[in-house]
């Protein structure tokens, strides 16, 4: 649709509701493996709830993970606007990278611990590759033009969430480099990236606040 | 519930929350048939990932086909400013379609490259002239009386609106007939269709913006 | 939590956004049976797909009930201006019934065409009873004070909805008997009902234009 | 995002509707499990409908379970004007849990009746000591600070959420410890807390209503 036929008040409200839907729908589908093998005989439960140790951890860790994502998400729809068709289609392009995680998750857990182990990570890696990508992306083009991001976004914090952008998506490039040599390492730091980008985020968030003055 | 009791302000809130999650959940439900075969023996998981090709393909395909739909959904939504109960029918019918493609989706990954592939194709190709069909009541409602649309729609744009979805249904409609002769070519057509859709809209909206002083 | 607390503006809209994605997941989980067999041969995907006539057709009464039950649900929720604990309650009994069908479907269209056709057509029929009896709770509550709708409700029209309310209920408790005769004739009256629900809607909807002027 | 980038209405909504949709999926997911035995032949389908009780009484506890701890995270986001990025987190590990009650709903269903009733159990019970607990901690963020909770709640409000709150935590932790000795029990100690906590937050909503006017 032509952009001048739309009430400016319609701006993010039903990109963000599909994307929570999409990323709940996404978190929980996750649970789907978390599923007993048929015929567990009654007296071994627990040996085989412990056995399935790998699929709980791949569900832990990919639920902090895409949980994490849906956060950056949130808050980079929160200092836009409004959406344009541009906007639209960068972000499908980046749900359809968070769409193939629980896949992923599913051949990891599987695969973690045999042979299949680096193919498994690359892919589970890879994913979070396409994500970053993009983040950086979507970025670019709401950065591209002051309308495109609320007036309380300062010159010093776009250039600092560029940073942000920027190196989170080498570091998952090294992890998924990282995938071929030391695989359950490469998922570890998915994991830890997420929360360092989560923590860095708030703290950068403080540090920011002594350079607001910089807002126009 | 008759007109006259509903508040205006409470437009098409609910009628876009739940078609944004249905969208949502189609979407997410093509991830399901991205699924390893049981026992994959662990040297091989590199090929039978590679050897999945057609579901891949087909994910990223109808990820592409029904984002691009939604997108479509959104912004026909965005210019109308109330859901009466007409409305909210048509856009079921629209939805009953949207809803099968998760399944023509797999049937067509299964059987696109055996005997199976014409009558795959064309439940695949037909799910898209169900829901262009819809499309165009819909949009045939909308534009019926001048208040079911924004103000600034104007004349040329609604006339420019009727012929994009009237095109799209004949060129869904040629799709489905391919179907029979070249099944894949069928299939690649309504992902073209999506893409020039999405990019012609967008010109479209362009050029519109010289006529915008059309508008009432 | 206690009324007084809470900021009135914040009336239906979370209920509202939840009941919107459990009846979006719930019809969207009827999908899940349209599923073809394993190990289908190449040559007779046709006869397979044309085969499974009781599945589609399953699909396509339930997409249709569950959506006019949606749209039932969501025009109710119009007429009220905020959601009580009370109403939250019997909301989640309505819900209950509705989360069931996916269910009822899948093992209607199982046993329709079998000696299990009865059970099967009281259990679909059954969840719908359920589901009346919880939009008839639902709509006495509200009706039961007049704060709890929209000062636009007259008392002709409460009185109207609750006809039709009742009159729905008992229908579906004809349904539910007639499952133990004529199982298929059970299924499709909850169609008929349905269809009929929201024709007599818009009818009644016209007709109670008239007495408007006894609104307060 | 640094907290002043940040227009102060866009306060708990994509929280609500990210949380809304992930209780819907979960809730709705549950439904999965309820789901017919393979090859069920034709004239036992009452018998095996009956057969299924555990089954379906773990689904209707569930139900009602995830309905009220629902219905308490509505309440309480209710009455929070905004969601920093603290309160994401923390909901985010409340959700956690949650994501895994069809699970261990289903291992409940399968297993109560025979010898891996405990440990099932266990499980069961031990989800709702982990979302109590996110509950205690997202509640215990909110009520440190003045500016996180509406005006209207006085600090008799805060002091009885608080009792209530840790009494809850408490008693589900007595669930599972029970769980090692009365399988059953323990699982309807849960469902008689949800009631029992809807119905007392009722009650003390009413009595709260006489110190009111200690609201600032």
């Amino acid at each position: 649709m032509p952009e001048h036929l739309i009430a400016p008040e319609r701006g993010t409200h039903r990109v963000e509701a599909f994307s929570d839907a999409f990323f709940a729908i996404v978190i929980t589908l996750l649970i789907l493996d978390l599923r007993l093998p048929e015929h567990v005989s009654d007296e071994n439960l627990t040996d085989v709830l412990i056995e399935m140790w790998p699929v709980w951890l791949a569900y832990v860790i990919s639920f902090i993970n895409i949980y994490i994502l849906w956060v950056s998400h949130h808050e980079l729809m929160r200092i836009s606007p409004r959406a344009d068709t541009s906007f639209l289609y960068l972000n499908g392009a980046l749900l359809l990278g968070i769409g193939v995680m629980p896949f992923s998750t599913a051949v990891l857990a599987d695969h973690i611990d045999d042979q299949g182990a680096q193919i498994a990570a690359a892919l589970y890696t890879g994913a979070f590759v396409w994500v970053a990508l993009g983040f950086n992306l979507l970025w670019r083009h709401l950065s591209a033009r002051p309308e495109r991001l609320l007036a309380t976004v300062s010159r010093a914090d776009r250039r600092r969430i560029s940073r942000t952008y920027a190196a989170t998506l080498g570091l998952y490039i090294l992890a998924f480099a990282l995938a071929w040599l030391l695989p359950w390492a490469s998922v570890v730091i998915t994991l830890v990236l997420a929360v360092f980008f989560a923590v860095v985020d708030r703290l950068s968030g403080f540090a920011s606040e002594d350079v607001a003055d910089d807002a126009p």
